[in-house]
């Protein structure tokens, strides 16, 4: 058996995605932008896969969505652009984040600070891996020109408070962006209930294609390009459109979306039946909170034994699982959001991410919970620091405080 | 019969490069940054994709070559990032480009020259519809930090002296970048003969999927990234990697260049006939040069046919041309390097694109020649233009001069 538990870091592309796709490769292929049938024969797809995408998402006609080739390129977009069209001539000179963001936000952010000088709040988490609103709010200045925190994270799973820090940005006067990489497909996302000016989001997190995202702009408002050109999307991202990802992605959402709270329900019983089978091994811990997050991931901690460790016993069983955020995962660094929430170095090593999709099944959990088990046993066996520890305590258990 | 003749803006995917692709939506998903054999499964292809473009570029072990989104992507980034390492600290000031060129160099150009001081030189085309090596030597100065000059153009297919101006670039010490979009998969590029510091090109052009370029860095050279990110492609472009499509540009590539003097000469030898056809009704002009250029490509003018009204008959015969580059289809303007050549006003609303790939049949093009010849005299015979110049000029064929 294979069990794939890495869909925070990507998905299958749903076969129904690929069915949908598949006419616009070599029979339908026009460039869109063409005069001629062969052109325009795409159109009623990408207006299709545009009003799927709204629908989702619960925009207004009002909004732009813009299509783009991933989130790292909307998150881009938007730092820079709001850079351009509200700080360079010195009108604001604040940008409000989190610790815990994707990199394509902290890198940028870092980015901005040390090459144009803005100046960059990267907020805490608190114990549930959340920044609270009021915690936004005190930190809005007249200088602020944008507030960027994710919607989800990809590390716990935890939901943060979009709506209030929302409220608090009407409120201030602030535009707010969230990446909501990891929340759109997974969780209800009504952008015309939200007071929210920018969302990014990619395909591939639900099951779309790999390539392919978009950036939600509220109200159609001014926004510099990102990409200079020829008058694709009304001239907001030049480029010749990729009409069978376009497809893709409104495919996808719809299936994602459709039928969500029965989706999320039935993920969520196999990820707590995972989890509370791995909670009965001693000396393990949820990191953030257990309820308030997305019904598809777990990350754990797993005293004593190093999360790398861990990956590779699980991948000698055809579990893909995770340390942390894919696009870190080339160094083996503490994780990172777990030190946010407030883990001791040691502790943040032992952190391994599981994350479903509607696509695992029940016999998938079983196999896991016992080739988990095994794992954890074996790896505590050959641990010195586990074996050391538990002596001293007196063989109690001992209690970790992750804050 | 359905005639597709309009492959300088976009081409069929191959069924191969479908084939090529499929396994990695659904089966080998994986995220290649994952350190799980869902994530390593899907290297052994995407290092064959980049043997692939290695190979058909001639670019040696040293160069970069990096997966974007669309040439225009790489367009922008190249501009955007040289502008950052070598203007807005005041050691350069100049950029110098064509007037004939694609709109995501001529728009970031702009936006470069209005937001941030840029000086822009935009040379003229000769009557060949080509700049001269020796006129980009007379404007390079020592403030000048790059050249950005087409490989070929997509409106006449004139095909510009790289190598000449790349020597220019050498002696002089400039950047030479060239967005080769119209050239990659249509005719010869090594990388190796020829002294150029970035190309990019896009897969869509030579039958590989929408959505997918890159960009040729010569010697690995510093250039700021574009996209602040995760590490993926060693940093360079942060994103999770689109591995069917890099499978797809990397095959598209593959099967474009193997046997590529045999492709072109069957293409070249379909588009002579269809021209050679168009030119013996009168009044008729191929733009530019009839042979330094792509093998598939006719910029034909008509007297007396608007472009736009030519374009409208062939579509109803279910043929699909062209006015000039589907980036700018949306207005109805005169094209603009017609303009440039030297065509009057009322001459450069005339232009027809027809432009073929190794997919044309000869069947295609007796078709074509066929519903050209009916569509023109159609045409001629409610143009009052064209009825009214005739007999000013005593029944004789009236010359016109493009220069």
């Amino acid at each position: 058996m294979q069990v794939y538990l890495d869909n925070n870091a990507t998905t299958m592309t749903d076969p129904l995605v690929v069915e949908a796709m598949m006419p616009y490769f070599s029979e339908l292929y026009g460039n869109p932008n063409s005069l001629h049938k062969f052109g325009t024969s795409s159109h009623p797809a990408i207006s299709t896969a545009i009003d799927q995408v709204y629908k989702a998402l619960n925009a207004s006609d009002a909004d732009d969505i813009v299509f783009t080739s991933c989130a790292t390129e909307s998150n881009n977009w938007v730092l820079k652009s709001i850079y351009l069209d509200h700080i360079v001539n010195g009108e604001k000179n604040h940008i409000i984040t989190t610790e815990v963001e994707h990199p394509s936000i902290l890198a940028t952010c870092r980015w901005l600070e040390e090459e144009c000088d803005v100046k960059v709040t990267y907020l805490p988490v608190n114990e549930q891996g959340v920044v609270e609103a009021h915690t936004v709010k005190s930190f809005v200045t007249d200088k602020t020109a944008l507030v960027t925190i994710m919607w989800a994270s990809n590390e716990t799973g935890a939901i943060f408070p979009i709506a209030e820090i929302g409220e608090v940005c009407k409120e201030k006067g602030v535009l707010f962006h969230s990446d909501a990489v990891q929340a759109v497909g997974k969780i209800p996302v009504d952008l015309q209930a939200t007071h929210i000016d920018f969302i990014s989001f990619s395909a591939h997190k639900f099951h779309g294609p790999k390539g392919v995202g978009g950036l939600f702009i509220r109200n159609s408002q001014a926004l510099s390009p990102f990409f200079h050109g020829g008058e694709h999307m009304g001239g907001r991202r030049s480029g010749t459109l990729n009409v069978p990802f376009i497809v893709g992605i409104g495919k996808a959402m719809e299936l994602a979306t459709t039928d969500m709270d029965a989706k999320m329900t039935s993920i969520s019983k196999k990820r707590d039946r995972l989890e509370d089978a791995i909670l009965k091994l001693s000396d393990t811990f949820v990191v953030g909170d257990r309820v308030n997050r997305t019904p598809n991931t777990i990350l754990i901690s797993i005293r004593g034994v190093e999360g790398e460790s861990m990956l590779w016993d699980l991948n000698n069983e055809q579990i893909g699982a995770s340390t942390g955020s894919a696009c870190a995962s080339e160094d083996l660094e503490a994780n990172t959001v777990m030190l946010a929430i407030g883990a001791d170095n040691e502790l943040a090593h032992t952190g391994i991410r599981l994350s479903l999709s509607r696509f695992t099944t029940d016999a998938e959990i079983d196999y896991t919970i016992s080739h988990f088990e095994k794992a954890v046993k074996r790896l505590r066996t050959i641990s010195s620091s586990y074996a050391v520890q538990q002596p001293t305590k007196g063989g109690e258990v001992q209690e970790c405080e992750l804050h």
